[in-house]
């Protein structure tokens, strides 16, 4: 192999990289080869950026644990995250779109009933999700579909982010019934800024970028002879819905939340003092095989 | 700003980031978003390996810390280093070319006089490397040029990745004479692995890279006038000289060492016992302000 020049090193590394036993690490490296060289020739990098870059990069690894993923966060903030979901799920018009599925989810909810209260204890103002999970080819209703839901409190605070929660606290897996039906109730979420206080945040505070999330709730619904659904529900009218720091509305998500005084939920409980409902329907994209 | 799409997306976050205030910052986190979108567009890369890319970025950095520079060390590998060390040192033909830094230089190396042994304690064969420091322009000496030189040890071990060592190991910093005469006594030095066992170890295992850099001694001549110069000797004939792992080795920086059964050393002290010598001139290109 010839010694590296600035006319060949990329061909060099190229070559090398596409020894990898598997022919798809072969493929990601030698892409990833051209790329991060073709980006470094573009802007002609200087020695002190790349230096800083690897700093950069050192203390975004550092700073991330089980409770931060400051790497998906970088993610996310690059549209990056947006871009991977948007390419691996391309539903068919009138299938409810795919968003991200952000840092925060926890395997293993608890199952819980329709009407089930996730945000017990929780402050905030009592939320009725409700409405049918559907079938995209069909129309038909899916019965018993599992909606796996968490959504962060009013702080802006998920589960994963705190330590040792000992109960579930504003997740569950939500059965629907056999007509399809499903209704859950939480707390109305809100917006919330993503930490400001790593690299990421540091770098995004350089920009005019809003560092906001509009509020939202997420979804994930994985039922056999279905592609699997990674997705939110935000709010009408909601704060920073244009904005959102990762890139993750969709106009097919945003859904009207209607306030009430008091009086009747849609799963039929009494509700002394305000509440808000929100109908939602669930439409499935059939597996592509 | 709209909704993001998979065909919208790269363009609203190149947008985003074209908002930082200083503008070669908007620059590079644009040229990023583009060529990091592009690839990923590329090779379609998968929920799965995002996932996986983001772990190992995690790792690598978790990894690293002041002993060890993890990130550096996957910028060598994937011939990044190399190329923005060419980008920023295009020197005329007949300077002395420049070759990556390395993660291992450590700054304040003690002031060494004509030939002393920087290698005192270390196992190894003795070595003199000796020669002129010259003007690339005018071919004359440059008088009492400083070169900062340091090397691994029969181990490939460099003070940098020992903990607490505590007088400078394998390098100094060595003054020409008034006649642009340098020479230095260390020991021959040997080839080394990378680390292996870490995040790019791992990477590099899976492929057919040889994860061997060549024996090498490291030298940063920084002279009012002229080009900062970084860059190493390597001993011709030496293993790996084709196949270093970070693309370091450079033609004209390939030197023979002559072996020598005892003797009179460059420097005039007597050697009873084996010895090796090392001629090497470094021109230096004149600074273009």
């Amino acid at each position: 192999m010839p010694h590296a020049t600035e006319d060949n090193i990329t061909d060099l590394a190229r070559q090398r990289w596409a020894t990898a036993a598997e022919p798809r690490l072969a493929e990601l490296m030698t892409a990833l080869v051209d790329h991060l060289h073709a980006f470094a020739r573009e802007v002609r990098l200087t020695e002190a950026e790349w230096a800083r870059a690897v700093r950069w990069l050192a203390d975004t690894g550092r700073i991330s644990d089980d409770k931060r993923e400051e790497f998906i966060l970088a993610s996310d903030v690059l549209g990056l995250s947006m871009l991977v979901v948007q390419m691996n799920h391309r539903f068919d018009a009138g299938a409810t779109p795919a968003t991200v599925l952000g840092p925060f989810h926890i395997d293993g909810s608890p199952p819980a009933p329709y009407g089930w209260d996730m945000a017990a204890g929780i402050d905030g103002t009592p939320l009725f999700v409700h409405g049918t999970v559907r079938d995209l080819a069909t129309g038909e209703p899916v019965p018993d579909a599992v909606l796996d839901v968490w959504q962060a409190d009013g702080e802006g605070v998920y589960e994963a982010q705190l330590p040792e929660v000992e109960e579930a606290r504003l997740r569950a897996k939500y059965r629907a019934r056999p007509d399809g039906r499903y209704c859950l109730r939480t707390v109305v979420p809100l917006g919330y800024t993503i930490p400001m206080d790593g690299p990421v945040g540091e770098l995004v505070s350089r920009t005019a970028i809003s560092h906001f999330r509009p509020a939202h709730i997420h979804f994930l619904i994985e039922e056999a002879g279905y592609e699997r659904l990674v997705t939110h529900i935000f709010e009408e009218g909601t704060r920073h819905l244009d904005e959102d720091v990762v890139f993750g509305t969709k106009e097919e998500l945003v859904v009207p939340f209607t306030r009430h005084a008091s009086g009747t939920a849609p799963d039929g409980t009494r509700v002394d003092g305000p509440f808000a409902t929100a109908e939602f329907d669930f439409t499935l994209q059939p597996a592509r095989g």
